[in-house]
């Protein structure tokens, strides 16, 4: 039984990883640290939890953190990267659900998150946490860095297509649509229910900040070639769930899509491939660590429309930590991760 | 046409009153008042009005509000028991859609709102804004206070039967349910699209600020008698409409409910009392500015049961102030508010 | 490990049962069977059981289902009837989650549910599967008539009041709402998103089937007293979730009802008590087999009112059923039912 | 005055030409028909409309129809073909908003629809109901063919810049999102609250019915030339509102395609042109005939995306049908549609 630690666990992400973890059969959250709200029990601020996890908010110091044997990110970009070093020093895993380590350029990532880094030195040291193409590095990784919750739909559903060098990398379209959590706990005008519920909307056209990281990650995938993307992420009105329609055009018409799906992720024990015909829903993996994945050619033309649905708190965030986190510790990977979604 | 400025049009009953009186044969809006939002186009703020209103924010001035033949104050409580005075001086008529002269004992009203009341000579001047129960003081007023959104339903609900003397008033229970939209347009957590969809909940069961407003209305439909009410406030899910559940106990068995209520509001432009056996839903109302009541009684018993459904926007408070509008100047009754309920 | 059948698993009961037993440490369906779908794999009727739970359809024979330990029916009322007469005489438990079995006066069941009911003899065998009541007779019973969504969140709100002999039994009132889940998952108009969403209603104020179940039990608790009971049933836009809100008056005022409740649910696992001045909210049971009870008695009077969340489809059906089971079988009382509900 | 006639007023879009036609000036429903719901007050069907509109359903028959200036099918695809030509007869105008007469190519449509067209002579007199591509034509038409939901968001967002001649014709794509309304009134189990709400899901990418609408209407805004269209829809769990994301790439780099728009649509009174850099949202057109538009080139590159919304049953359906009917009678165009949308 390992001990886990979270800091910022009164986000999204962190209560979802306070309550996939209280079920994990070799891991025990011993700390949780929020500098707002110390000394007040976690069941306070999320009821779900009451008789289920008696932990209380303590302030984060590395005594408490040094004793774990992995602690988890759940905050805002811009924290991991002022605690990592110490933390890693003293011989404790991270595994980061924020920003702070996805991007290898540090310059791009200053553009984008409009703040310096102030841990350039340890970017290299990061392994992008995505087991369905990192696997290995992942296993030996001492500091993961969480994939975003689009780009881990984008990137599953490239994967395929871009090491078999089938489709045009120059033209590749993803449009996403993400449920409400993906913009998590903070107090706003702009999600509040009158103002969400009942409404659909694209945002960020012009520019996103998970467009440089979908972009860095195809490009390993392509070995390196350039690879162009139009990402066009749209809220919908519910709380959980992710849902990408990817475009791109095929170069070699003669491949079969259903069955490069099917062999590719035959052995993933969280990506299923749908059979063909079928279309997959968000709800289907509502609280669930599944990516579920249809492909189509409409009338068997060059267009390849890709299907994939996750939900944004599991396989998109606190659920892909814990898949990375049973893999580095030598766990069943599919530890703690098998309860089915919540359907209805 | 009459000129009409609102102050504070930032809030979700100053927008339903733009959408309502864009519409309006004999008003036309004028000037339209924010602190924050100066000097910005209302269609800016709310892309719905794009092409129907024109108007752009302005600073509150006297000069402005004094040229409108009647002021809407669409504020937080508080507001316009500052500046009503001067409005009212300048010979302008003012409709008062805040809680700040609703409560005609000022000493009961600071307890509850927490603040002192700085206009404590206007309160005997403001007439209580429930056409159904005052409409002819509200003819004659020149400053109406508009009933809250719980208070109509619970009034509208139990009118007929105070008036009628069947029912014991010592022990009336009014269970009430209410979209988001009835919290404002403030950034906070407790009314994120995550924290309210997908669930329901009582609360502020132990005390409601609309609890001693209706316990009044009560009284004075009931002449001056002592009224017990218990009222137990829920949260929807959904952004407009309320539902009000109505218990009380029949003094007298031989009453016919079904005729009572027919009988009463059969005249009433916005009170539709539905054939027996038939239930209100809240999406009959959305939008529009009837109020739809159905009254049981379970195998017959003592125990009378009256549904009432309203838009907690309309109805509720925008609607009611140009229906009260319509009264003070002479229109017709209905003039602005005909539209049907949009469904689905 | 036991092997468990279930009749009638393409609706929603069923669906939640097989959600819950795929996690359960000590039981295993060996069996599911639906008439219409007969070889068609379940993870095909409910895509989130893809990848979990690889069962397909069958007939429902006797030889079957003679092999279960235990068989759970999810049918329509009507079915079990019919069968299980025979599963009993193979020496294999019945745990009913239909409405065959909960009411121990024949004549009075059927004229509430419109037939004739086909096992008159089998009704005293039956017990009532609310364990918070009757755990000492749930261990020892062959069949189990598990309470119906609503009764069970009305008589765990009241159990400690009527126990303590505290209040008016005359005068209960029992204000319901539930999620559209509760309806089935058949094809109708009145429960499609376009008819439901964004609405609000009550249904069923002049009788509803679960008025008779309630009064019984009620009457249970009140050692066989005289119970009067109104019940008003309302239809929430949620798909899991029922918020039952109870108004009755209090005979004894010194009672102390926050640990009058505190006391009564101390040792029960799956009743929480919240701390007082705390509202229960839906959404904290979603998925999980916790009733979770706020008890009030607003300004201090002789009203008291008790808040109850439970989800209809596990504590108000299928956890509950896997609770008695649990009993029946001499497990942990917990087992297969320890996760925590789905938040946000 | 006019008299207007509703074949199958039952469903959603028949509901939506009642609500709106209420408040048209110049227009006034005298007929409504449905074969099951004869004898029945429109208003115990939808109870918004309950003491707005008294008419009483009737069977379909000439003598009726025939007092009629226009006559209104909000059928099911397949019934106004077999009664058009007795009524067109009868010197009766006639607005289709079924897809009968959408599908130049008799062939075609009887491939798409799976059933012979049995009108096939007056396809060619039908007129496309599209005001802003088909103004003049609508204006002298005896008989108009509207436009499907999602086939005017498509057309409308890509009509600039096909006129224009600026993008690749042969590589569009249309990934469009619709409110479970559009799948009408019928009883089924796909579009039970509890299959849809919280979810979201593509469908029909293999092929739908509304692909070869939009491919002929494109085709023609491009004089005939050749268009190649991928078209995904996808199933929103909201009740009203369709957002289309278009993708093209431009063959011209120099267009400025935000003024291209802008001067496009500048004198269309229902289509608005959001200034740069803001995104339409669905609820800004709730219940309105308005369509709102913007259009971005994501990094100033080849590829241009526009965002359209329109309310699926006002200017996707009935909205639209009713400004046919008011260019083709002489009316204001607007008149009757005038209404903001609901917000919030």
């Amino acid at each position: 039984m390992i001990k886990v630690g979270i800091v910022g666990a009164t986000g999204y992400t962190g209560v979802e990883l306070l309550r996939l973890l209280a079920g994990h059969p070799q891991a025990r959250v011993t700390v949780i640290t929020s500098r707002g709200e110390q000394g007040k029990p976690v069941a306070d601020l999320y009821p779900n939890l009451r008789g289920i996890v008696d932990l209380t908010f303590s302030d984060p110091d590395l005594d408490t953190l040094g004793a774990c044997d992995v602690v988890f990110f759940a905050t805002p970009h811009g924290v991991a990267q002022s605690m990592v070093a110490d933390i890693l020093a003293l011989g404790v895993k991270v595994i980061d659900l924020s920003a702070d380590f996805r991007i290898r350029d540090a310059d791009l990532w200053e553009q984008w998150y409009g703040q310096p880094h102030s841990a350039r030195g340890l970017i290299s040291q990061a392994v992008y946490g995505l087991p369905e193409f990192n696997r290995k590095d992942i296993k030996s990784a001492s500091l993961i860095a969480c994939p975003g919750c689009y780009p881990t739909s984008v990137q599953l559903g490239f994967l395929p297509l871009i090491e078999a060098g089938c489709i045009d990398l120059e033209d590749l379209i993803a449009n996403s649509a993400s449920g409400v959590s993906g913009a998590g706990r903070q107090a706003s005008v702009a999600n509040l229910h009158t103002e969400v519920s009942d409404s659909f909307k694209a945002y960020a056209v012009s520019g996103h900040r998970h467009h440089p990281e979908i972009v860095q990650g195809l490009g390993d995938m392509a070995s390196g070639k350039s690879v162009g993307l139009t990402f066009v992420p749209h809220l919908l009105p519910i709380n959980r769930g992710i849902h990408t329609t990817l475009y791109a055009n095929l170069t070699d018409l003669s491949v079969d899509v259903q069955a490069l799906f099917e062999e590719r992720y035959k052995d993933e024990p969280f990506v299923d491939v749908l059979p063909a015909g079928r279309y997959p829903e968000t709800r289907s993996v509502r609280g669930s660590n599944y990516c579920r994945i249809a492909v189509q050619r409409p009338q068997g033309g060059k267009k390849v429309v890709v299907l994939v649905v996750e939900d944004n708190l599991t396989k998109g965030a606190s659920g892909q930590g814990i898949q990375c986190m049973n893999i580095m510790f030598g766990f069943p990977e599919s530890a703690g991760l098998t309860a089915a979604a919540l359907l209805p």
